[in-house]
């Protein structure tokens, strides 16, 4: 055990012997990623792992240092600056020592007896980070979770419960949707796709989603959305929410929060703003303007397992009034009885969608503290300044064009051959991305934008810029494999 | 960071801090949990923990060493005999050891080129487990989740959208319940709360739930069962799924699969077992018999966080055959558009609730082949015969009850102290266990169960045997320490 008689000794040893995997396995992989087609990989890394479960073990150091060398040997590695695929970021070494001692202790949150001093860390960093956001730290609350996903299934669950209360004093939780009910959720057309998702879990369907037309910018249309609310009501339809994103996943934008905020106050409509990506700027005294009107918002997702350098999960929650957790609230006789809880014995039950909870609060208290706000921010700020850098090369490379200039850290572009047509250009992008995965060269990241003058979606590459260690010689490296790439995938 | 240049000499020197403060920690706390009342507790950790986000941090090593050993000296420890509260394991060494290497290394399963080797060992962890379930490994398929909570919330939500489909030819997921029917889910009156939440966050409502009477073993009644299916398809309700309960969180029980599942297949409705905490007798000659019957489950829950002994968080959900997740399916243009998963960059997007996600099938996989099957199992069998001799030696005190004899390695009983009414046996044990807590001497659970003559939900406590290193003296001294604190309690 890693714990009691002999354990820190047992576990000191077995640390060391994964370090030293780790290192062996990233030599043996020696890029950024594990040349080969993913048949290839997958069929030796199958034969190397050999039987998941034997009859009989073949003793942790053997195992652990085998697992942990193959892990690493393929690996697509977030700390090599060649891998800017995605929102995947390098963790800080500090952030992994702290996931390791609550690994560790093993607490679990949903019970005081068995997180005592983990529940007094979880509420100091949700109060911190509900300040950071604008909130009042002392009628705010929040829940840590696994990524921005579950947060905004959080924010749409609490905003459909909340709604349906109003509209026709029934529980939604307790009773389903009444009947004649038809519950609407308003974001973008660039929102990302867990908010669609999660209403088709939480029962709405997906089809409830109005997808509200974006400016130029890419930004959410206020003028649209107003018209959208004004229209759903005269449907006699109830808006359940209004999802505003803070750093859209491929461009970084973000959507006019102060003047979303008043229509949906003028609609007496729930504001959640989905920062996962954009939450980082807080930390930043550059970019923070951006994300201003982020604290009219109802209820806020943060993700630290992006800006914030926390191996996953590192999510976050956010509500301005702990009133909003109320649907969520629950008494369990083995868990929080009344007089437990009377006595002092608070559980966080009620704050989250699980039950057994891992501490991941640990690892971002010791980053804040580590760090503070401008340790973090000026790891933000050089992420930002890496994607400025890069869209100036790729805007003065003749056969690379720049989609838009970046927000954040995401720099969206394309390969240009000469002389090709459309769709030929998609194929090459996408050809040209699967090679340099292949030869072991580089992650870059792909996606696909509207063409401003056809409105054609077109396949577009992507470098999400996270690893503030990265050399802007890097980056021009990068961007020229992509060419060569490119080259040898024009037909 | 913690990998590329430097990282593994960083990451190295920091674990060895970490490890350190676990140490001292855990001799500042002295027991199995910290002495002091919550709230004079919470208060001296505040002020120690300072500002969690200062402006400026304090650097790496000064703020790891300072938290964990402010966690270490607040826990809970499950690795201390006396800590025997909840289903909340003491984490291996090696487990954590992997999971450390799982954070470094922050692979992220949603996609290939986030994680191309991790992809590869978590499909043979589900594979391995969907074999020692018995399922064929070759048809079915699965996904490692945050615990029992969420694996059930994938059941029923996957039910859901499989009986709306049959019933109405549409997806629940798309557009919602249609109107005019009326989903059910059938479980035992002593399922686990996580059913009913579920229920309500997919839109069901918790009423949905119909809770079938037990029998004098806490299993559900299969002939209850039977009759309630009758009933509701009488009434022209929709019959989403049938939930068996593979171990209860109190008693251990273990409904009777091999007739549900007959019930089940005679009336064309799915099977989900919740297996968290019995599906760790699989591991176990002696007990794997309980679980006879699971492999005609359409779905299961696992949890390696109880038996299996893993940090949290280590969940498994396991479907018998791989079109179980059709209705999670989901094409993304930044993650896995169809010409890359054609090309064999197959991403596990479709498996999860989930998008960004943490390789836990690392941890499990280095624990499955260090100690096999076998080794597991004697872990368990120990847990096993620790809750036998405790319930002996409860049946043999005179001031102690045994509410039920032990099925896996939870007792159930309670301090009968001599001539006071019902309700003050209640006071008492309530405030004995918090006395426990109070002095930093023990962390025993409680829940209420029914009394057999009476049926009033009386308070009960329970002891969860899940250190396979307490010796039975332990438990000897364990059940003493109640006994004082129980006199101590009586007025």
């Amino acid at each position: 055990m890693a714990q009691g008689e002999g354990g820190p000794a047992a576990l000191g040893a077995l640390l060391a012997t994964a370090v030293t995997a780790l290192a062996d396995g990233a030599a043996e992989r020696g890029g950024p990623v594990p040349a080969g087609t993913p048949g290839e990989l997958a069929a030796r890394w199958e034969k190397r792992l050999g039987t998941p479960l034997p009859e009989h073990g073949t003793g942790a150091a053997a195992a652990l240092a085998e697992v942990t060398r193959l892990l690493a040997a393929g690996a697509a590695d977030p700390a090599d600056p060649a891998c800017a695929g995605h929102l995947h970021c390098p963790p800080l070494a500090v952030a992994v020592a702290a996931d390791m001692a609550a690994s560790a202790l093993n607490p679990s949150l949903d019970s005081w007896d068995q997180a005592p001093a983990a529940t007094t860390v979880e509420r100091s960093v949700v109060a911190a980070l509900a300040g950071l956001a604008g909130y009042d730290p002392a009628a705010a609350s929040g829940v840590v979770t696994t990524g921005g996903t579950e947060s905004n299934l959080m924010g749409l669950l609490l905003a459909r419960d909340h709604a349906v209360a109003r509209h026709s004093g029934v529980s939604a939780a307790r009773s389903g949707i009444p009947a004649g009910v038809r519950p609407r959720v308003l974001c973008s057309r660039a929102a990302h796709f867990s908010i669609a998702r999660a209403a088709g879990f939480i029962g709405l369907g997906e089809d409830a989603v109005i997808a509200v037309p974006t400016d130029s910018g890419h930004r959410m249309d206020p003028a649209a959305l107003d018209a959208e609310l004004t229209a759903l009501r005269r449907r006699g339809e109830l808006p359940v929410a209004i999802v505003a994103t803070a750093g859209t996943t491929d461009l970084g934008a973000v959507d006019p929060l102060p003047r979303i905020a008043g229509i949906a106050a003028a609609h007496g409509t729930r504001l959640h703003v989905d920062a996962a990506y954009g939450g980082g700027a807080l930390f930043s005294d550059r970019l923070r303007l951006l994300l201003a009107g982020l604290e009219a918002a109802d209820t806020i997702t943060l993700d630290l397992h992006k800006f914030g350098w926390q191996p996953v999960a590192a999510g976050v929650f956010l509500a301005r009034e702990r009133a909003a957790f109320e649907p969520l609230d629950r008494q369990v006789a083995y868990l929080n009885p009344e007089d437990d809880e009377e006595a002092g014995y608070t559980s966080l039950l009620g704050h989250s969608l699980r039950t057994t909870r891992r501490p991941d609060a640990a690892k971002i208290a010791v980053t804040l503290k580590a760090l503070g706000r401008t340790g973090l921010g000026a790891l933000v700020d050089r992420c930002h300044d890496l994607a400025r850098h890069a869209a100036g090369a790729i805007a003065a490379h003749p056969r690379l064009a720049l989609y838009a200039p970046p927000t954040l850290s995401t720099v969206v572009f394309r390969y240009v051959p000469a002389d090709v047509p459309e769709d030929v250009v998609d194929a090459v992008n996408a050809r040209l991305r699967r090679r340099l995965l292949r030869e072991g060269l580089a992650v870059v990241g792909r996606t696909t934008a509207p063409d401003p003058t056809t409105g054609r979606e077109a396949v577009q590459l992507k470098l999400t810029l996270l690893n503030p260690d990265t050399e802007p010689r890097t980056v021009d490296a990068l961007l020229a494999a992509v060419v060569r790439a490119g080259e040898r995938e024009t037909p």
